[in-house]
């Protein structure tokens, strides 16, 4: 049976997971990132060699947060550490003496789904990460969609408003700022200053502050009732929702998968963008759509993603 | 040598085609569509019937204005014919006993741009056709984009403004409305209105009144540097640069082909719209982006793209 | 007792009565406008001389819906007739033998309100008339805002969106196309066509297709608890309160008052405005904010104002 | 001959002169603004006692940049200090011995332009002053506005966009973060880091990187043909004119006045705004628009407005 490896490189910790055929993970491993960005490429390599012991394995997939070059070897630009033309493939081939592909973050998680998760058996797969950012992952007749120079498919960066808040990526308007984790919070910490009295729960949960306020805050008030975190919810959805009908526009997928750490709200947030979408989609109600649904692997997207696109390394 | 017809259904003429492998067009027929949308068929297997005779052909392939479905066999729904869920491809097989694929009209010209003209052996690419609305092609690692339901690349309608100008869609702030030619002549009959001493080249092309300006008057008025139908150019190029950044945000193509009639402009349009694309894109200065260039095979691309798409009808 | 007589000259009646200087109506009458606008200002003459009979009259005043010119004798342009500097002043004077001014609807309706309705002895005024469009009307320091040419407060058509709807006046994205009744209809109407089982209680009230949907239906509806009235209401309430925020920003009121047919749904789309006000003020949470009110003089106000500016003249 | 002192209190500068009544200087002190909020008030006084000297004076009148309260006496919040309810006309008063009255910046400087300047002899003026920021004053009807809370004319804060760019006022999309020097600048700047060889004039008044650029620099440049600086301009200006046009769609003015640094450039930047206010405005072609002039008295506005409505105070 033929095993790979699957590395999840984030911002805090690098998660290493043996995975077989079916995207299950045998064996795992999680280490702390090093601050400094020049021990990294060690740090992976010793979560690829722990893990590995006892297995046979046949090639390794990295997936890290930032553009990778087209030949799957090279970080361009990485978005959390100062790699720039980080040449990750061949310093890891060196350190364990395996084949090794790189693939970017949101890439591999929506491979992952697309594979063995929400979107298993499907071949038309958009996949939208909501955390503090959004990400995106698209699969188009069963091939991931990697772009000519390797870094398509950064679906938090097209224009969705002119002259709209900026975003870290140099521009103004990027949906990412109206449809992410962090919008939410913006949303939530304005609405709980302005109308303390309706985020009670909201900010019970805390230190009793706007300020206070933080992600896991937000899902929990909002199952609870709270009135300011359900709006803030309902925000969010409907720019998700608008994210969806441009996405169908473009790419007519059959599924949209909703992951990252604000999916893991649920119908909360699902409901309002499924609504939104159906409202926003162009040629609405003449046309079939996709369906929407939730990512079921979690955070192990990540690892069985990357190890998946290790193993069909050709492509 | 294999040949096979390509048909390109416009709402004015029914133009078909005897297509080499290396995209020649051997011989070819032009017929006026009908008015009645029952007697459309007819005529399309005349054309193929007509121009095949002294040819081998394989295959017929068809570029239809609509929604096709993903199986190539049935347009869902016509843009300028009253066809609903019609059988078209079954019809035709019936009258030229060939076989016989229906493609998007602007998929197909995308697909004959990208074999054999100005994206010619290219992999990854993105084809806007900007005539009175925005037509959209994407072929993405050699193959064309259809979606899950047939109905991908409708790239004229992702929201490029929130609450903006109604669509023929039914939504509102389609790019379309801002990046076609209709709104190059929106633009610029307001302005000549306005500013009648400065469209005075303009204005002189037609009966002198802003309504009597049609969409050729702009071409030539601009190369003879009308300000007012230069403006013009420049906002509608600025909207084309803004699509192309939101493109190569989501699909990343190495090239980008512009088609159209507006496109016959050339350097009017796509000077400012390259420019636009070099200031708009994400992380513009940080990442290489795709070429822009003028689609080479004019109205031919439909024919020469539908011909090509019969051949390798398995895709 | 001075005594005045004030015309509300509307597109289907014109309605005229005697008013004290409390602003009570002693008499009243109403006639049917004539479809041709020649015959207009004989039938606002028997109107007057109508209902002026056994009182002593000193002045008249006219309230219309277009431009008035700055002396207030003249209809600049009018929204639902065909008068084009139409001197409507003297047309009237030879016929009643009074001293008479002229002034646009929207402004005697506010300056009823603010004399004797709901901004009653209050000096820093702005209404907003939410109807078929929006109307509005400004008090500052006791005084009507006329504007240098008469045309001042034309509240509803500052721009709201960039590259919006396309409204009346040939422009984009004037804030009436989005805070007004026709706004609601077209909202709620789509909101029906996509959703028909949670808009049941609307649908009821017409003849079950949304193109049925009138404007009282949805007030009716929204108090039943009708989801989709409801959404519509708080949508169109949403974008009142940017507009009083944008007005306080401008203009510092000390209250605003709503009226239009509109705002006869009360707390439904005051309570949604008011919120919405507070949190989109500039500085908001550090300035204090004008009272928000209803109007409370209703299709009278016309009359009321129109007859108190007469008595005003010179002002 | 009845004179009065003004004194315009900036962030650097504490600049007080004696005027008389047809708006001239004649004498004049300029202090140093002390780091110390609390000191400010004494340098006032001593601005004041200073330029007093010798000449007979009825009152004092101070222009301060923040909120100032109905009465013209407190200072309810400044933008460059720390002054919060500051009780400023009492404690200036209690040392110089004269009446005192307070108001805001933008507001006496328009006074100033309205009365002595650009606006000379104009009942219906609205000033924009383009600075850093856009800060606004309005005269109605010979009057100024001032709003019922103190607060009225804060023009540089509708809303221009929605979802738009963040504002230091809390909120997003106002114009001022489009139509003020400091827009200028971003856009400058953006313009040069992209295309360097096209700002070489711009660049080579600095240090030659785009960072280095600043707003004098921008007007230098845009006289001496760089296009870079030019197209800022002609960005910037658009947004004014829309601005402008917005006014005339509330206020009606006769006359708008552009004053503040960037209003320096005149016609690069008076006439593309002029040609986009006359295509923005309400109903434009069927109605008069204001005319629209350049401030004449330059940075003497506060001191000449402020020493006026001293004089005025009864207003």
């Amino acid at each position: 049976m033929a095993l790979t490896v699957g590395v999840d490189i984030g911002g805090t910790k690098i998660a290493a997971g043996v995975v077989d055929e079916q995207g299950a993970i045998l064996e795992r491993v999680k280490l702390a990132t090093p601050h400094d960005s020049a021990q990294v490429a060690a740090t992976i390599a010793e979560a690829v060699n722990t893990v590995r012991q006892g297995h046979e394995i046949e090639a390794v997939g990295l997936g890290a947060a930032g553009f990778v070059s087209a030949d799957r070897a090279t970080v361009l630009f990485a978005a959390n550490m100062s790699w720039r033309n980080e040449p990750l493939r061949d310093r890891i081939e060196a350190m364990v003496n395996l084949p090794v592909v790189v693939e970017n973050d949101a890439n591999v998680a929506a491979w992952g789904e697309a594979r063995f998760g929400a979107g298993s058996g499907r071949d038309n797969v958009v996949m939208l990460t909501i955390g503090t950012g959004v990400g995106g992952g698209v699969i188009i007749g069963g091939r991931l969609l990697r772009g000519h120079f390797g870094i398509g498919a950064e679906l938090g960066h097209y224009r969705a408003v002119p002259d709209g808040l900026p975003c870290g990526c140099g521009q103004h308007g990027c949906i990412e700022q109206y449809a992410s984790g962090s919008a939410l919070t913006r949303i939530v910490k304005q609405g709980a200053a302005r109308e303390p009295e309706r985020a009670k729960i909201l900010l019970g949960l805390g230190d009793g502050t706007p300020e206070g306020i933080v992600g896991s805050h937000i899902t929990v008030a909002a199952r609870e009732g709270d009135p300011v975190a359900l709006e803030g919810f309902t925000e969010v959805a409907t720019w998700i929702g608008q994210a969806m009908a441009d996405m169908t526009a473009i790419l007519d997928p059959g599924v949209i998968i909703l992951g990252g750490g604000v999916s893991e709200a649920g119908e909360i947030l699902v409901a309002p963008a499924r609504k939104a979408y159906q409202e926003k989609a162009p040629a609405a109600g003449q046309r079939p759509l996709a369906e929407v649904v939730v990512a079921t692997l979690g955070p192990d997207a990540g690892i069985i993603g990357a190890a998946d696109l290790a193993r069909d390394r050709g492509m």
